[in-house]
This record gives structure tokens, sequence and C-alpha cells, in this order.
């Protein structure tokens, strides 16, 4: 294992220390926990939680600030974080109009919201939750039930977090915040695998002539191995199979391009070049592109492709102000 | 070589197009050549034109747009574009108050860009240059007559793009750069190399326990091979070197730490809590932190860490405006 680390118990406070020293005015970690909340604290919008293992930066501390999460909690690389700590973020950040806690699906992440979740609403806060699935490789695995949770959940951050900035209620922000969910479907490949820094080895290992598809985001391996392919041909198969999953012809969408962690943004742009093509040619209309890290599986190399199929209130949300680490507009 | 690409001879145009197409609106490829401009040509300010091999991405094309560059010329992978190519990027942006090249001394780029201006002249094109030269590992190399340009350059895009923006003189903008390079250092090292697609393997070779300190971003060897350290001493061997070279106590800087392409944003702000530490206890005050992949060598491990001493003017205009693909302010 070669790492750019200190000790293998400091990676993910030392991580999230150097995340929160990168924008010091904006960023704050909470004394006890890999917690980062807003340094300003919103008076009484609806706050916004998202959170699980360490190992997708700058997923979901990159995230957090005007317009996105209020809060992000981060577990050791690619665990769940505690329901006591995930309770202490929501505590941090709720304000009376409530929080709502954004989670990617997989088991571990979901029960431990669900119990944060409890122990917040015995403390009187208000407090929800959506669940974000827009992975389209898998539909059971070993880490969930259901699809998996991956790169789709950023534009979540994005919609909800400017709908709970112009004030909308805890059942406002959750109902655009499932309608993205509805309408946002993922799908990931990798070439080279990632290493947990605890494990000291990787999840699973490639011949140089392998690829895996369908990956998620833990490490773990994705639903078949091939014959590594062109950029082209493994994106139109990234795509067919997403497009088979949700209709976006004559539809305007928001496409991530999105790197796994290792992936050079020259790769990145020449899958981009033949996705946009190839969705012109299906009768997609792009309405935004964002290329580049957004949901990633330390350094692994791969990308994942997601499309939002959107309506007038998702667009006029994405649209909105956010300043975070990760993602300005 | 495992690589995410399509045809050898097609990576550096499939990559342009990919990166022009994530912002059709603000972005343009020219009709010939590998060349960004702004999709709307500036009036009568003056132009910032930069560029240089590809391998680099975002840079330089990630920069073109408002505040930042107007047009970025990219060559083959690590290779200086031609003079014919310069020049017609000059051409494409040129206004009646000029053109300012900022250019990465090499020795390639410096001798084509000075040609393409020779070429511009001739048209009554008024335009000069600057060479940015913020490598402190190595003074002469195989590459470059001095010091190698590096990370440093794009921190030139950002002041010397809001200077002409402002509507500065030619002779005004060229000031401003050159008082970013006389201030701006870095210094990089890496853990595994790059491979160029057309040579299909990497540039040099690492044992697993092994560490290349003072590399490039060409994909060269850098000043001297060590054990692999941690992350933290590494990073204090690099700002010691720096800070041996430039003044910075009691001043105010920006920094930037810049991933090579494949580092995992986990280690670079793994990096960053203990630079951030180091300075200050260095008297250095940090003004602005950017951590993020700004200048890489397709997809090498490794980091590098720049400091720009700043003054007052140069605070103003890393404040103005940018709005591109790979720096928003």
């Amino acid at each position: 294992m070669k790492k750019l680390i200190n000790k293998l118990d400091d990676v993910e406070r030392e991580m999230i220390e150097g995340l929160v020293k990168a924008a010091p005015e904006k960023l704050q970690k909470l004394a006890e926990g890999n917690i980062v909340v807003r340094a300003q604290k919103k008076k009484d919008h609806v706050a916004l939680v998202s959170g699980g293992g360490s190992g997708h930066e700058p997923a979901h501390g990159g995230y957090v600030g005007t317009g996105m999460l209020d809060c992000a909690v981060a577990g050791a690389v690619f665990s769940s974080p505690p329901p006591d700590q995930i309770y202490e973020g929501i505590k941090a950040v709720a304000t009376k109009n409530g929080v709502l806690c954004i989670v990617k699906n997989y088991t571990g992440d979901v029960l431990n919201f669900e119990m944060a979740i409890d122990m917040a609403k015995e403390e009187d806060i208000e407090a929800d939750y959506v669940v974000v699935n827009d992975d389209v490789a898998v539909k059971d695995s070993l880490y969930t039930t259901g699809r998996r949770g991956v790169a789709g959940t950023v534009l979540v951050h994005k919609i909800a977090g400017a709908k709970a900035e112009e004030g909308a209620s805890l059942a406002e922000v959750k109902a655009v915040a499932e309608n993205v969910i509805k309408n946002v479907r993922s799908m990931g490949m990798a070439i080279t695998p990632c290493t947990v820094p605890a494990a000291g080895k990787p999840g699973f290992t490639l011949a140089d002539d392998e690829m895996e598809i369908g990956i998620g985001i833990h490490g773990e391996p994705g639903t078949h191995r091939e014959k590594l392919s062109t950029a082209n041909q493994i994106a139109q198969k990234l795509l067919d199979t997403i497009l088979a999953d949700i209709d976006c012809s004559g539809k305007e969408v928001i496409l991530l391009v999105n790197g796994m962690g290792a992936t050079p943004l020259m790769e990145l742009y020449i899958i981009n070049n033949f996705v946009q093509d190839y969705l012109k040619e299906k009768g997609v209309k792009i309405y935004d592109t964002q290329v580049g890290n957004y949901m990633t599986s330390i350094e692994m190399a791969g990308f994942s492709l997601t499309l939002l199929r959107l309506d007038d209130e998702m667009k006029r949300l994405y649209e909105a102000k956010a300043d975070t680490l990760a993602w300005k507009k």
C-alpha cells in the first residue's frame, strides 16, 4: 500500500481537519467526532445533514456550506458513522424548522441514520430523512437491500439544499429531495481497485486488460468483469443501462461525469466528449454538465455517469447560489 | 498501460472537445487545432493566452473564461504546441489593446511562444509574454534553462486575468503577472509515475517503498529518490525548501495544495492539515487555501505545494470574479 498518510488511526481525523482548514471562515469541525458544520449556523431554515463512510471525498464535507449541506458526518473509511455521531451532527445544526438527513442506501448508513433520528426526536428535534438509491448496476448486494446510493447523492445535496435555503418547510424540502431521487440514475466502472488504509490491500484485483463494470463506491467488486474496451464503448454501456431504466428522451438532464478518485481529468473529458454526442443522438437534452471528482472511492481509477431528469423546479434550484469547497455556483 | 481512452491519435482532440462540451455556453474550440477560447470574445481589454503540452488538465483549457484566460493552446501530451497553433490562438482573441502570453518555463514552450508572438507582431497584433518559473526543486534540467514553471502558473492566470478584466493596459497586466511570478514558489513529489499514452509505459519506475522528490509535471524524474516517509515529513521537506527560497515570515500567502492527477482528495486534505499548522508555526499567514487538482501530470500520484506571497493589489485581484471550469470565485 502506497499512500500519502501518517498514522493509520489518524487518517479520518486528519482528513477532516485538513478539509476544514481549507476554508476556516466557512467550516468548523465539532470538538468531538469527524463532523463538519457550517461556521455560521442557520437561524431557522431547515438544516440538511448527510454523511457516511470516509473515502468518498469531497463527499460529504466538501458539500457543507451555503446552498447545500449544513453538516456532514464522516465514519471510518467505508464504514457508516455510528448513530451517536450522526445525532451530534443533527443536534449541532438543528433549527426549529427541523433537519432533513440525506442518506445513501447502504444498510449500515440507513440503520445508523434512523437510530440517530430517533435519538433526535426524543430531544424534540423535528428530523426526517430520504434515502438515495441512484445506482442502476445492482438491485441487492452484500451491502444493500435495493439499489445503492452513489454520485447522484450530490445532486440531492445541491437541489434540496437550495430549497432549504429558500426557507421551505421540512416537508417541502423532503418532497424536493425525493423528486430528485426519483429522477436520478447512475452507473460506474473501474480499471483499478482502491485500498482501504486499515486493510492495506485492494478490495479486489484486476488483470492489466480487465475492467470491473457496475462497481459501487466502497471498493467492492461490481456486477461483472470484462476485457477493457475503449472509453466510448464503456461509456455507451453505462448510458444504455441508465437509459433503459429511466426514459430521458426529449427531456432535459444534468449530466455528472464523476471520477472515482485517481482518474485523470484527461480521461473524464474524453468520456464526456462521447457522452455528449451519444445523449444528443438519443434525443436527450443536456441542460448542464459537471466533470470531476464528486463522489470517489479513495484512489480507485474509473468513473461513473449520472443523469438527473429535470423539471422546472429542480432547474431553478440547481441554478441557485452554492458556496462549498467542492461545488460553487 | 491501462487508460480510459479511444485511439491514441485522438487523445488530445477528444479531450479538448470534451472539455469544451462541458460548458458550451462559455467555451469554444477553434475549427483547427486544440485551441480553447471563450465563447464571448473580449471587445477591447487585454487578452490572455496560455498553453503547453496536454496532460496537465484542468490546465490550461479549464482556466479559460471570465476573469482568467481568453485562450488556451494544447500541444500533444507533454509537448509544446507548435508556433503556428499558438499564433492562431493569439489571433483569435487579440484585441486592440494586445495580448499577454503566460508561458511555463520549458525550453520548447518558450521558443514556440516567442515565435508565435513574432508572427503576431508581423500582423500588427501587440503581443508580449511572461515566463513562469516557480519550481524551486531544480535550477536547470533536461527540459529547461532555469527553473521550471509548474502549478504557480494557475495563480498567474487568476491574478493577471483579473487585472486584464479590469481594463488595464498590456504593460500593467504584464507588470502584475511578473509580480506574481516574482512571489510564487512551488515544489512537488510523486509516489507513482505517469504514462504518456503514445509512449505506453511510465517515464520512470519506483519501488513500493520509494518516492521521487522534486518532480516536474512532464513525467520526468525529480531531483532524487528516497524511502517513502509520512505525509507530514514529506510536506515539511517541500515547505522547508520553498521557505528557504522565499521569506514568507509575517507575510500573507495563498496556499495551493495541488494533486498530480491520481492523488485522492483524502490525502491532499491530510497534507493540508499539516501544512496549515506548520506554516502558522513558521509565522506565515495563510490568506486563502486551494486544495485539488490544478496542474497535473496525467495520472501521476503525488502532490505539489505552492506559496504565493501577497501584496494588496494581488489580494484584490485574487478576490475578483472568475468563472471557468476549474476555478470559480
